[in-house]
């Protein structure tokens, strides 16, 4: 690596220093999260400290805060679905300025390790060991303290999003066209990308091919609107919450089933006589074992695969009959669909701006920074698809 | 398809009639077989009467007969690794004649069915119907019936190989060459194929590629040949019986392991830990489900992919956590190693005269057609790779 002679700057052009600014702080799971002003540090050697403009909920901030995540930290500052304006960079960064548009990513990508450079994964370990355990690489600490009383705040997915100004690794943070509405492309951050990448990236689905998706949430619509583009003969989704039939046939859904419709038979078998054998594809988005499972055994003998999208809670266990996978299907899973995240997310920007791609139609509800306890009460009652909150102006 | 105008006839260019000829009789799972002269009814419709010169036994005939398989039938004819000579076709049967040498496959192909017409899977559902229920096509019966008693006897796999004649679909019926030795070429019928396919044409190992191979038997040392033939970088053989290390290093393993002699580790931590990380791909070929688990997750993160080759006992679940899958594992399996029988068996049986692939150096015991529960009782004790029974001349 070449030497980086780069030095910290924030948007005055000045040596960057702490920030007193609000921040969501989850004390314990299952609790309600706590608004605190906290002191949040300057960037340190390959950091990137981020002002939030817009950040939404994803259904992993409510698996962790709800207590199912074995790797949850507490107290923590949640949230991984956002976007924002770098106020500042620590030392060495050269990927981004102050000023730049960017969208942090949980996944990061650093370009050098193993697995950056294999064009088999999109995933990364470069700061893996530091963000699994709620601190950054170059000191090994958190950039979060709550003012009153100086507690230390752990980092979250090494993005933690839900606060007015958070500290990310460069790796993960990818800089993004500034003409693109940062309200929207927030949700680039995790669910609509992942959904979209599990169909082109991790299943490479062809034109012409059958598929069932489970679980008509936003990851499982970005599933459809991914097998939408891919040209997908039939698209099968499944839900037992009939209410959310609508706007999976409004993504391009050929047929919609309700598992509690067919009392006596298992949603695989319904849907493998739909099919005259099986799907081609299928996704799991919810992150129930149990259905996937059924996602697995839905699939076509001989080629049919499964990808599992949704996260299990702690201790879960899939399971099936090896003669599922002795005849020929295939099970899979995927993290942020593939993309090579500081790569790619700037191209999902390039497709959202050129109308290949939905944003918008999956906010459905607009909320301020201080309404984040009430948008977690509406995705636990599964109301919202999106609720996006605006943290500053962009 | 065009009409066929083909009519049966036998060596001699006579109608075929029925042939009273040696069988071996399963009659009860557990029990010996018993030898029993036996009618062999004449081909019917798509059908070839197989005069069996060389059967081996595989261990898919010891899981049948040990009542482990939901779909054994009994009384049968086992044995599905074979190879003889055409003795007579029935109405309609065009691509073998009398006298031609053949491998029957349990692993059809027609060529015509949504199946053979796929470049992603080696399955056949034109007579898999049938075969499953121990039975022909033509007429839903049975070609066996045991003379002294009239009993019918249930044909297995399609194949019924533990007789001096068989009759077989046409569509299960591999034409070969007449220069291969048919006493090693039987050995295409099953196992040998199902190893090199697995790593060939199911992972498509690429080279430098890492490997471990769990069991190491005939199917188990065929992957690590394929390994080799792939140029994989690294094989590691593991066995719990350390008498198989010495043909496992012969075949190509750097590696073999003894889980045993791990006790505070999971063998897939050992692997991972020697392998910094875990191997790319992994063959599982014993049929013991929570190897298979271990299988997978010896992987590595990203990219590893697993393949399930052996058969598991009834109503065995394979499990594991699905964050193996979504941080990047791809579980798979295979049956007759992803090979298209009837156009690959000869392909396969090319490669072993140029030299390219082993048979008899997996051939441990030539024994005769009369001592079958002898070489039953060697594979059971694991002494044996591949015992193969003569049972008529070439």
């Amino acid at each position: 690596m070449a030497t980086c002679e780069t030095v910290a700057v924030d948007e005055n052009g000045q040596t960057p220093k702490a920030i007193e600014c609000r921040a969501w702080v989850a004390y314990a799971p299952k609790k309600p999260l706590t608004m605190e002003t906290v002191i949040v540090e300057p960037p340190q050697k390959g950091e990137v400290r981020v002002r939030i403009c817009y950040m939404a909920l994803c259904h992993t901030d409510a698996y962790t805060l709800g207590g199912e995540d074995p790797e949850g930290l507490f107290p923590s500052i949640l949230g991984h679905e956002a976007a924002g304006i770098v106020e500042s960079v620590g030392d060495g960064v050269t990927s981004v300025k102050p000023g730049d548009h960017v969208i942090p990513c949980y996944q990061a990508f650093c370009k050098e390790c193993k697995f950056c450079v294999s064009n088999k994964t999109n995933l990364c370990g470069s700061v893996r060991q530091w963000t699994g355990n709620g601190i950054m690489k170059a000191d090994s600490q958190s950039r979060f303290t709550v003012k009153n009383t100086g507690e230390k705040i752990f980092h979250f997915m090494g993005t933690s999003t839900f606060a007015e100004y958070t500290v990310v690794h460069e790796v993960s943070c990818a800089k993004i066209r500034e003409d693109a509405n940062l309200e929207s492309t927030c949700l680039l951050g995790c669910g609509v990308s992942t959904g979209l990448g599990a169909v082109w990236n991790t299943a490479k689905v062809e034109e012409g091919a059958t598929a069932a998706v489970f679980g008509l949430g936003t990851v499982g619509l970005a599933c459809i609107e991914g097998l939408v583009s891919a040209k997908a003969s039939r698209i099968i989704g499944v839900d037992i919450d009939p209410s959310k039939f609508e706007a999976g046939k409004k993504w391009g859904c050929t047929d919609v089933i309700n598992p509690k419709d067919h009392p006596d038979k298992s949603i695989q078998e319904v849907i493998v006589e739909m099919t005259d054998g099986g799907v081609d594809y299928s996704f799991e988005c919810i992150g129930n074992v149990e259905v996937m499972r059924s996602a697995l055994e839905c699939c076509h003998k001989g080629w049919g695969e499964s990808v599992v999208i949704g996260v299990a809670g702690s201790g879960k266990m899939i399971q099936t009959r090896p003669f599922q996978l002795v005849t020929g299907r295939v099970w899979r899973g995927t993290a942020f669909g593939g993309f090579k995240s500081r790569v790619d997310v700037p191209k999902l920007v390039d497709k959202y701006m050129n109308k290949e791609i939905k944003l918008e139609e999956y906010i459905t509800h607009r909320m301020n920074f201080e309404d984040l306890n009430e948008a977690f009460d509406l995705l636990h009652q599964g109301k919202c698809l999106r609720a996006v909150l605006k943290a500053s102006d962009p």
